[in-house]
């Protein structure tokens, strides 16, 4: 085994605007939780890095796919002054990349395979949450590990997967041997790699968005992997229609492909008119806005559970945006309907089920609009700051 | 209109046993709550009635299919000293049948269809509650009419299905239009009839088991009619593996066509092995007790979830037994486990949602393993004290 | 029993507005869903009514005490245009009333009592709901009457309380004699006409928030009658800390005596802050919006949410308001939180249980600052347009 | 400071009975997870031990106060053959112990105090969780600590608190400063070492049973320890109605001092008719089985919610027991009942809610009925195998 390896490498350098104040968890110089107010001119170079060594409670994994996330492309896209558009933990320079899975190769004596709750001996198929909670602050202790005070990210401010190979702790590591009845060769590795996106959605709508009932009506707004994946999970739970919005013809036909039943065009059609039509007047009992645009899309949302019947609506927000959402509350009150907000993909039981269900049929990997190599993933990050038409680019190596 | 029909009517006599004392509810020598202490020598007759009108909040539906189901086989069983075998509120004589659909005739002025919150008009296709809760009681203003305090029940002390015409509430009937994109002809009757079982079920698994999150394992004890059910709306909910355990041939491949992913004979292979097996030494989720043999089933449910890993497992009990199930309360505690018990189809948007599933390709018909008329419905009451092959013969009119 | 009686009877003037369009539960001339579009030139007299005629389902009560609620000042307050400014379901004329507690006088038939399953006998001291819910439409139905779609309210499009006698459906009617040992005299009438708004409280904060668990800490934002009594029901549920904001010091004084640990004046102190502070800096688990000022009360409900450490968090949203929440989907993601809209006070329990509190000790009658009689309901009713130190005036009769 | 300390040592004699095998976390000669078929003959020894040095992720607490919980007696106690009764993981020697507070002296690097998320200084009040959950198992990861895969347990195979020193992973710490202002001197010291039982109670019936709603009522059955702090914490939630069942009069004075509303004595009195009586015919919402006796206590609780008119009641299993319930599915089913198992005490944000609601005024200190001093546990340990008089026997440092 060679003891280097290249990695995708994301730098950048450390110039914090005039308002920045170190946070308590920030480090002078390398590691920010405001990444947009501190990181400028990023650039993506492929170098050498040692291949890490496990710790005791950690697996050495020979990466084998791993997918490119928006989140890679704004840490490493430009303002017009030069900062990252990436606002969150950020720490350079960093290897990016962590939807990914991969072969365990070696395992400290403490790793042990939570799938069978003995230690991992090598050879295992798995992946990784990108999450790295502590275990230890409340949020952990409560259960919650999604709200980590004390969250490192895989990709972000720890070293990521694109690269030959990561170490991780065992403890974020899943087993993947479950779909190898469904998938041969390389196709097991592009399925495991969509599990951390797919458990981005299933924490959604099944974990915070609490699911819905076999006959239940859902909307999805926004057809991105997080949108696209709902609707596979959505329709999997027994939605009688799942309903996507999303103007983009690609996506639009994948998402009818993964489980829609039906597309609306919000920029051709009238969104409400059409959720009540093909609900029979009745709305939707779970909408998922994935879109990012609130101030577009949830004014929308509100007047379909105005108008429409159901009662005991659910709106889940996963999609970050700045702007406000205007909220009637008289809808949420005369409705009874909820408003939820969802990040991360870990704990709950999330990351097991999704696998479950890709071993049962749930086939994510037509998500995978191109394949490319470990070379190609710097120019293709750059290249998805504007193509809309790929949903997800997948390194395989 | 001919202003008479012929019914499937049951006829017994009033011999109360000594023990029996007229409860709040009963009327002497017409009704009781206590029905096997009371009804002697039981005969079913084809009768001529009056053909019933409707109340201002009633609707005269023409029926044109009804199902047998195991209550109207236990209400005409005598056993040894001539009593009728079923236990619970009866008042004869009394037209039988409760699984029914049909086509709306005639409509009180304040009888309205909820699909549509506005008065029926007649032509409805629709099917009903059999559960007349009253909605005024303690239970029914608190949301739960399955536990109504002055419940009646159609086909067991109101006249029921098995004739020409039937009035009902409005409040109890339920419009299916939505599932004429998916039937044609007779079709649409025959899985109307079915909503009545199938709601059973979906209560027993959804709204009492609390339901699945996708990739769950589920183990149905049982293949009658509501453990048939059980497997398809699970299936539908996204459980990874639907285990079924029957040792009937036929009740297992059916089990299999309606969405069982395995059968396991429980008299020829060890249940707690084979679950254990097919999980991947996890064990299931939800446990479905629709066997009504509780001291055989529940200590090899309680194995499996003892030596399973899966913890915060929910056991339903929905088949009727008089034995106790023997429970060690410490395999409740390790696994974090729940036993719920479960009765009745009404409330909750059952009824609607299994509609709303069957619209969407949920197809319940291939339940139907007989079909028969209006005058062969008393010697098919009679044969299945004995025949556990068919398992549901509908009498299509 | 004389014939007729006096009752408080609001009159106006139907005048529609030229957008003005006749909905599907309106009658011209009588009743409609808009009421602030139609009525105009409210006057509230006292005028001669029969006495009225109790219906097979139903009980002739004897009202006893009647509160004024915030709708009927609106009902009774005329714009710059001389509209009333009550926007919802209104019928004139029509006598006021519908926070009472009486004695059974008569009974039908078929009127019976849920807290014992036996028909009324007279003599019953009860209260009642004021929603009129059909509880045979779908929401009904399903089990959410607080949402029923041919409503009915007592008070509003039906004759209310401020009358000697009120015929209420006997599903509405609960019993009141467990509040015996609490109460003699005329207390007893006093905290029974209670009910009803500490049930609106209690459907928002338990049965819509979800309740607490001990320990949890609430903050409520204004002292009105509803947020009172949710300090009052929060202590009671086992809150740390029931924090109240409100600025009228007359209130302020009211939520400590009802159960509120602390009150912050948000005019003169910092909200956000001032709850940081008294929670250690973990915020609240839940909050209720209960001044009909989101615009102002949601950002800082908000910021407390986005600086406090406390995951989880609830924000219930029950008084009316016309302006747009401003809502930061991130600080719902971040934070794990939602909003939740409530209304009503039916169904679930809410009565029974409020009642049953009172019985072990949670005294509402404090929140009566004034007491009158029949003849001076209608100048206390003009004069609470302006008056914002009486909690509740309330009729005795 | 001294290097080394007493401790309350346990040996025993490592002698496995015939039909042993050693399990996947047992360790020949030293520890085991089936105590009563492998030690024999235990001795509790007071014996120096060298103070423990806190790894960087642990505190040095000096202990201040630790009650004797029933499995120190039990792990202490021989049968008929000499083996400990005491069942389950046990690592023998171990110094006892694990209900305690005391202060930190030293902490590592990593160690934080989850109340401030800031490293813990020295001098913070505190006391500990009593199950070292890993953190990193599948239920750890899942979110439920007390159901972990690879669990150590303070006291049992890794060493107590009944010792001047104690080091524990700061993760399993609480910070008790906000009882400072309720409590003065030697007593928050003795508040916060009833924490761990307390929440054992708190886990049992509300997190597992999902506590109550205000003005519901609950049976509790049995008031050793965890029956009584379920009396406090149940009242507390706003039952109306809480009722303990306890023969032995010291018990039944303190559950009523500690929140009882009314006890029944089942060996003097028909519980079942008292129950109903005390609840107006309508039995509880939430029943405790903390007696350890299901095959008497069971069939009784079941009987009340037969025949009581409350429906959705919950039955929470946390006393352990080898004899089955004889449980009737009917009862489940046709009074929407369930019945669930409870274990542990950590996880779901419980020890810090019991601190909260103890710093709002949940004063537990009655239950320590004898206090005495380290040199005097060896004997008291021994005494408590027959006196049932005792609740809680504290030792003060």
């Amino acid at each position: 085994m060679s003891k280097t390896m290249k990695g995708v490498t994301l730098f950048a350098d450390w110039d914090p605007k005039p308002d920045f104040k170190l946070g308590p968890k920030d480090i002078e110089g390398k590691q920010t939780y405001l990444g947009s107010k501190v990181w400028r001119n990023p650039r993506i170079e492929i170098v050498e890095h040692p291949v890490p060594e496990p710790g005791p409670d950690e697996v050495l994994i020979e990466v084998k796919a791993c997918g490119i996330c928006g989140s890679d492309v704004h840490m490493a896209q430009p303002d017009e002054e030069g900062y990252i558009l990436y606002p969150g933990l950020t720490g350079f320079p960093c290897i990016l990349g962590h939807e990914f899975s991969g072969v365990v190769v070696k395992a400290g004596e403490r790793a042990f395979d939570k799938r069978t709750n003995k230690p991992f001996k090598g050879g295992e198929i798995v992946c990784a949450e990108e999450m790295m909670w502590c275990g230890q602050c409340k949020p952990c202790a409560d259960g919650y590990p999604n709200h980590c005070e004390r969250l490192n990210e895989v990709g972000f401010n720890v070293n990521g997967a694109f690269a030959k190979y990561i170490v991780m702790p065992a403890k974020l590591v899943w087993n993947l041997e479950s779909l190898k009845n469904r998938y041969s060769g390389d196709d097991i590795f592009l399925a495991g790699s969509l599990v951390e996106p797919t458990s981005v959605a299933y924490n959604a709508v099944i974990e915070r968005g609490g699911g819905i009932r076999p006959g239940d009506n859902v909307v999805v707004c926004g057809g991105g992997p997080v949108g696209i994946a709902a609707c596979a999970i959505l329709k999997r739970s027994g939605a009688a229609r799942v309903i996507l919005s999303e103007p983009q013809p690609e996506r639009a036909e994948l998402g009818k492909k993964m489980g829609a039943d039906y597309v609306i065009n919000p920029l051709k059609e009238d969104f409400v008119q059409r959720v009540l039509e093909l609900t029979d007047g009745m709305g939707a009992n779970l909408y998922l806005e994935a879109t990012g645009l609130p101030t577009v899309v949830y004014p929308q949302i509100e007047k379909v559970i105005w108008e429409g019947r159901t009662i005991n609506s659910t709106v889940v927000v996963v999609a970050r945006a700045d702007a406000k959402m205007p909220v009637t509350g008289e809808v949420l009150q005369v409705r009874r309907a909820r408003i939820i907000g969802a990040q991360g993909h870990s704990g709950h039981g999330t990351f097991y089920r999704v696998i479950e269900c890709m071993a049962d049929g749930m086939d994510m990997t037509p998500m995978i609009t191109k394949k490319i190599t470990l070379d190609e993933v710097p120019q293709n990050i750059i290249n998805l700051r504007t193509d809309r038409k790929e949903c997800k680019i997948t390194c395989v190596m």
